[in-house]
């Protein structure tokens, strides 16, 4: 922390937020985020980032990166047929509250393309079937890395997405799972909350891993129910949930703010 | 609806609160409700009760129970080690937000005597070893209708009952199990959520039944949590949460507000 | 709620909820709600509204009214530049969360007639200056009235109404204001809140009266705010919270489970 | 930031945790607290200390301070007749959660002190009268500074201290007002949150001032509430929040997480 800051100080930058975390103080990781200001930066990226590199990061074996706030990340979404958490990402790009472009937006269904129109992005449909979800999965990675998309979010996309896109894919996606996970896995997670009688119902953003999921939280909330919900009111309760959840989560994953360790997440 | 308020009118009750809730309008099982005051009430407890039997509940086919809100419900509780949800009974019941008696308190250990002998109430302690633990529920229920318990709570009681427990004692037994369950079901809940990296931790609290946490829930509630918290820290906010959702569940069904249907409760 | 219940069991009508409300049971004013299903109704809706009003209410000196589900409420909205409550609205009423139609929705600026037409509704513009503040009044009222608005919605209008719009109008009038009221009263209300260094922000919705933000509350809540928001984050933040409140507000409007009482309302 | 942590770093102290804020990244107060680990440290406490002055704090022109984990705090505890706050407090502090001593507990009436007595600590009852004021004032602050009290709590103490009592003891005082202040200051916020019809209920700790109700907040929370309640069940619900609060304030005051500028906290 001493070498981080000392380094940044002497280079002119004026740090505006910085956080620690350790997972353990006697011998475990050690986290750190440093927003900081480039106004009276005193060299250009590149070379900032190499003098960074051999003065602070290799010294201490640091793993590091760098970002510039001034550069919205691109967003890709993947949607299926409910709107809610899509229109919801969309309204808060165009609101100011996501620095994100999004260059492209993939489905499975037509329905949700004259919203996608209505903001100006390009929207593609790739059928998925049980019989080509090997070509269909290639097509979407194949439009995703064209369009340079550095995240892709599942908006309630209802397919699941295999080990082979995560890896040709190469980059982060997030999802959101329609209840407080660990509970209720995998499909209709609603009816099983009704089912069992719960007296909240909660929506998880992760991101996406090979085990069905259960990758690293990102963010959680809950809403409470009671004995008079049916599945059908529970849907939309949820709604309201699961779109908050996700834009908390995709804000901070956009903001740089969410740092993962084994199947865990550190967010700032 | 008609015929109960009609009987209640003509003996003179006056309505103070009327619940109702069908679980399928179209021919579910139909709940109902009334708190009444037994001010103008024209005939003696026995008699109203065979004439609401007579005039009401046979010809309807209903489920019933009338219960007296003058007279304070037995309660028994169960604790181990753990004061927190303890305390809390004992502090609410001596407030009078609790309508109830304690006539006694069983524990497998001795660490709460004296806070219970504070509050003046008859403490046993039944040790439950591997080797004993028939005997130790025989005594245990055999003790709690001597007290004549009308009901029990498991305060953070670390053991598990058996069905012979259940079937003995046959009243109903509440549990607080620090959860957002179906979420960590079983031992160690908190450590299983900091493995997790879940971003909330609950509590629940439901009627016990013979499959281990899987009993009619009657309340839960959960707090936020960050990657900053430990096992440690999570079992301390838990405790805030685990005290609240217990009172409330006890206070639901010390009020008759609580009427169980397959493995789901109805919450008044 | 004898007579009530029994005189729709006579009719053949099916109770699906039922509500009550004693301001005092000793003597206060009494509420009741009961939603039924139409399907067995024995009687045309007028003479079945006759037969009520004679059989049951005039004789217990009720106020009431009968409202049809199958029949949407005609809502206008008010709207000046902040898109997030108006666009919540109109994307719930797409979703089928709001029974209503949206016969027309009045702003004293352009910035939202596109978001206005993609949803097919019309927009007019009617400035309001100091000057005209009366005429400008008087217009809207016709437009209203002319649209059959059953009621209206301030979806973050940053005008006060008069009482003579209230009056002219008369009908009721749902706002949100960005604050939990009592609390910040007024114009600006994030800013005070930033001032005076609160932990929480909040959002109330209420009904319209004479008094600036001093109506029947319908809905409220709040979210958690630390030292390190600025005015700005509180805005963003407070977004999600005013957008909540308002359409949980309009919602139990628009399903006759709201009475006002006095300066207060009973929510079922 | 960069000399703190460097200088820590040189005395062989381990950081544990270390947060930072600024009210202005352009030029305002700029807050810093740094958790570390004493064992390494190579020099004892007032050398430490003069180091760190010279060294870090004078060149910088820092307010500072530096405490010990390891010495628990002096509170003290004022309180009148209801107990739930008083307590939490008690059992908090005996659970191991709250790292102080309580060296005296004041009141104004009887009522808790066989509480006060069987955690052992000394009770000490002042009646105040309106003729009495100043020099039951001036006892009060004679024990507390007696006892070497750091810091007081008024955990529902029903009196308005002085500007001369604050000023004589001279240390914080933290005060819980039993509502979202800063909605209805003064007396009876329950009764007045009632006449409202507000939807929600809450409670504010903060540090006292000479102005009523108007001091640094340190923690706010709210619990809804519906038109069932009347001014008594406010008063239970009430109950649950207050205590919370008031704990959450104690133990990041305790934790010496609280920064205090103009009329603002900040709580790390």
């Amino acid at each position: 922390m001493a070498a981080v800051s000392q380094f940044l100080h002497n280079h002119g930058a004026n740090i505006l937020h910085s956080d620690q975390h350790s997972t353990d103080p006697s011998g475990g990781s050690f986290f750190m985020r440093m927003e900081f200001h480039l106004g009276g930066l005193d060299l250009a990226r590149e070379p900032f980032e190499r003098a960074f590199a051999a003065v602070v990061a290799e010294p201490f074996g640091m793993d590091w990166r760098l970002s510039y706030a001034s550069e919205p990340k691109r967003m890709a979404i993947l949607v299926s047929r409910y709107d809610h958490c899509f229109l919801d990402l969309l309204w808060r790009k165009r609101r100011g509250e996501l620095n994100v472009e999004i260059p492209l937006i993939l489905s499975n269904h037509e329905d949700l393309r004259r919203d996608a129109e209505m903001f100006g992005i390009p929207f593609h449909v790739i059928e998925v079937t049980k019989g080509n979800k090997a070509e269909a999965e290639a097509e979407q990675v194949r439009l995703l890395r064209e369009a340079g998309a550095e995240f892709a979010v599942l908006a309630r996309y209802m397919q699941i997405l295999s080990g082979d896109f995560l890896r040709d894919f190469g980059r982060p996606v997030i999802n959101i799972h329609h209840s407080f996970l660990p509970a209720f896995v995998g499909a209709n997670p609603y009816r099983a909350a009704f089912n069992r009688g719960v007296k909240l119902i909660g929506a998880t953003s992760h991101y996406v891993t090979e085990e069905l999921d259960a990758g690293p939280i990102i963010a959680q909330d809950v809403t409470p129910v009671t004995h008079r919900e049916t599945p059908e009111t529970l849907v939309r309760l949820g709604r309201d949930v699961e779109r908050q959840v996700l834009a908390r989560a995709v804000k901070a994953h956009v903001e740089d703010r969410v740092l993962v360790y084994g199947n865990k997440t550190v967010v700032f």
